[in-house]
């Protein structure tokens, strides 16, 4: 299994990664706040959009530049990592200026000639899968990006389109332990997208941590009503702070049953 | 939350239940091997199918009547629980004399005349989610057995039918606290059929207790490749040892954290 | 291709067949009245629901046999064939005896045991494509019909589910052409429930009659703000009207096309 | 209802069009050799890609501008209109002059960057529909377009995923009404990626004409079976001739198809 070294941070090893922060840049007092109290219960890396793809052209479209000038100030103030879209090739270069990991968004994970700019830099890529994508097809995707030299690559499963809408999306946590087999990468989870629903994003962070997910992105606003996008799926601050909780714990147990399991293998092997 | 009593075991509370057993009785001899290894490890409730509902009408279709007297002896000798399906009204008295737990498949899931005469009886029940039913229409077939009066119902995740299909079908865990929540009825998951793939069974047998699930249901064989339905999906004795394994420790870890979340709660009020 | 009598019509022949009817048989004045305002524009069977398969336990369920009664007496006055829908093996002697035609639901497409009953009889039978079946499975199942020696299965595609729902399900047109080349059984579209809107019943029609459609499927009542069931797609009688002008032409149309193809055949084999 | 001129052609209005060339330009003379053909056969406007977005980054990524000199070529040989893909931003000014319509294929309809650049051309446009977006979804993708200022927007319906893979896709043929009631815009089908399957072509080609199509699109080439890609449902030049013969009597018949409603309506309105 590879893992990536993104500042002092190891991605795909023992330590489970947290990534939070909103959907959407708003503000650089939103950010902020928002920054501080994800750092304070043990956030990893700050997520927020700046450009942000849309379906429909009326809505709001983000800050643009503006919100990577605010993420950089954010990273700077709280010691966090920052991760944020790219729709464009003409955006990466300001982009890979202003943050530590570029995140390919769930639409663009078919846009190839994107994903082949992105290898020729060396940054930390997030690559999440397309809500249409078969795993098989998302690992072809991150070859794209693997074949031009930029090896740095985490993939993001975020949920697929199904014939239910009582979630947003069906969370496919069977892709977690089969992409981690086929492609040697480590896999982040976002329950957030994955479920549209902030009531069950904290079983389903439990849930991909045991299924071996190597961390989890989750949206974080302190007023979810009143955030520009993606409310449903948002959690409070007193959520959020529950979720860390169980986060470290899980993550925990999970490290030592790890270690149970090298002991069972290596008692039988003395045994036989 | 209701729980179910059945026999001496409790499901829908503390205790994680563990059901397993071959996906067809093929024999006396071999139902008997896998009975006792099951036992062993310590699952509950032994699983074994009499009459089985294959898409093919050349496929095997079960030792009917046979099966259920060789499931019928397994629980004899072993102490376990037994459960098998159902697949006409003409069948379930004699299931009913011979087992414990009454299960309906996917594809009976919306035969409504099937799950009211089930209704009528006392026997506890096993309600398969059909691969192409949405949570709510799950819902709404358990309705037709509760409201003939018969409310020992137990709800099985089992994976729905999408796009991909490197795995057999998409186990859908974020209907596990989905379901929980709105019925209160005890959940068990599939992860042989909801994944189709013996070498991610263990992972999403984890993963699906972390989501919150009341038991797991799994396919055992002595010899999978021989097996005379689903060898793909099932455990050999070794694997299924490890699954128990890891089972347990993960029953043990959220029994653990239930309570730690509890005194979280506790200490906030008294603060407050 | 295999052919089908069923009194005087012949099932998948040049004839192109039209079959409605109200969802559910709601009175006899109201079957009585749709079926003297079918019979006037063309229709060949008249369709409507005795028993009915609701996904809540709370709709309404059906007359039962005083439906098939009903059947009867429209059948009887107006000289249409009949058709009904059976749910479980004891209503099936007397379906048989009150109809001409078995329907076997898209929700009992998997109940094996229904199937082979059927197939012990020698009725002719409509069976419907579940939502969740690939065309594969459809034929299987339809082969549990004819393993027991009951050769006179009409199949019938009426949408699969998916993950849009702008229509109540997608019309798998595709189907008709490939279920007619594997199975050489007669094809039947129900485009009302395949897309669960009156407004394109029409178009639909037409379109899955040039797709190779043996007939047509649609269901009509004098007032589908008011229907017991599935109001949304029932045609009221003007509709119905327009819907069957266009049927004749386009009836009329490919009866033409097949001949000028068998001629551009016949002289391209005399050139050569 | 819009029409689209573009050249001598008017798309959208009573004239069904018809486009057709290879999946992939492979090589001046394949090209010139398939403008001809279906040429002579009736074809409107040449289909071909030149920069073609692969699956896998290893497999035949498209000639590129070369690709588009040959297109040039052939359109001026032939008098056929031309159509072509982008895949981004940067190769649109070379596309724009060199081809007479700009094709948006599935992968990229929710790229909205590349959108909004096409919008501010006054380039004919063949938008795809993503084979996971819903009918809304794919209208409002369009607006991105509209919104800039471009209205010379073709909808085409290429088909979508679903569980079902004996076809490709499914092709959705009820969109075709839908969309064009809910948009007035134009509507191709492309029964050629919407099922895979050369065999199945010409019944969908009349199928979506009798659905209300505006056009078809599909693949042609002198050996499919050496085709650099889809040879699998690619048509060969004689049962390409089949298709464009039918294609011609289908679009003759449901021109007096309407014209035969508007008497009707007519003779209605005068009689009431």
């Amino acid at each position: 299994m590879a893992t990536i070294k993104i500042g002092d941070l190891t991605v795909g090893g023992r330590q489970k990664v947290l990534i939070a922060g909103p959907c959407a840049i708003e503000s650089r007092e939103q950010l902020l706040q928002i920054a501080r109290e994800v750092k304070a219960q043990g956030a990893h890396i700050l997520r927020g959009g700046a450009y942000k793809p849309r379906t429909s052209p009326h809505s709001f479209q983000g800050l643009g530049p503006q919100g990577l000038f605010y993420l950089k100030e954010a990273a700077e103030e709280t010691g966090l990592l920052t991760v944020t879209e790219v729709m464009e090739p003409e955006e990466l270069d300001l982009i890979c200026k202003y943050t530590d990991i570029v995140q390919v968004g769930a639409r663009n994970m078919f846009n190839y000639p994107l994903l082949r700019r992105i290898g020729r830099t060396d940054k930390a890529v997030l690559l999440k899968r397309s809500f249409m994508a078969t795993v098989e097809e998302f690992l072809l995707a991150s070859e794209y990006i693997l074949k031009e030299g930029n090896h740095r690559v985490m993939l993001c499963e975020r949920g697929i389109r199904t014939f239910d809408h009582i979630t947003r999306n069906t969370l496919d946590l069977a892709s977690v332990p089969l992409i981690k087999k086929m492609s040697g990468l480590p896999v982040i989870v976002d329950p957030s997208h994955g479920t549209g629903r902030s009531d069950i994003v904290i079983p389903m962070t439990l849930s991909a941590l045991a299924a071996g997910a190597d961390g989890i992105m989750v949206e974080v606003h302190p007023n979810p009503k009143k955030a520009l996008s993606d409310g449903l799926q948002t959690l409070d601050f007193p959520r959020f702070k529950e979720l860390s909780e169980d986060f470290s714990a899980m993550a925990k147990f999970l490290d030592g049953l790890d270690e149970q399991r090298t002991h069972r293998v290596s008692r039988e092997s003395n045994l036989s």
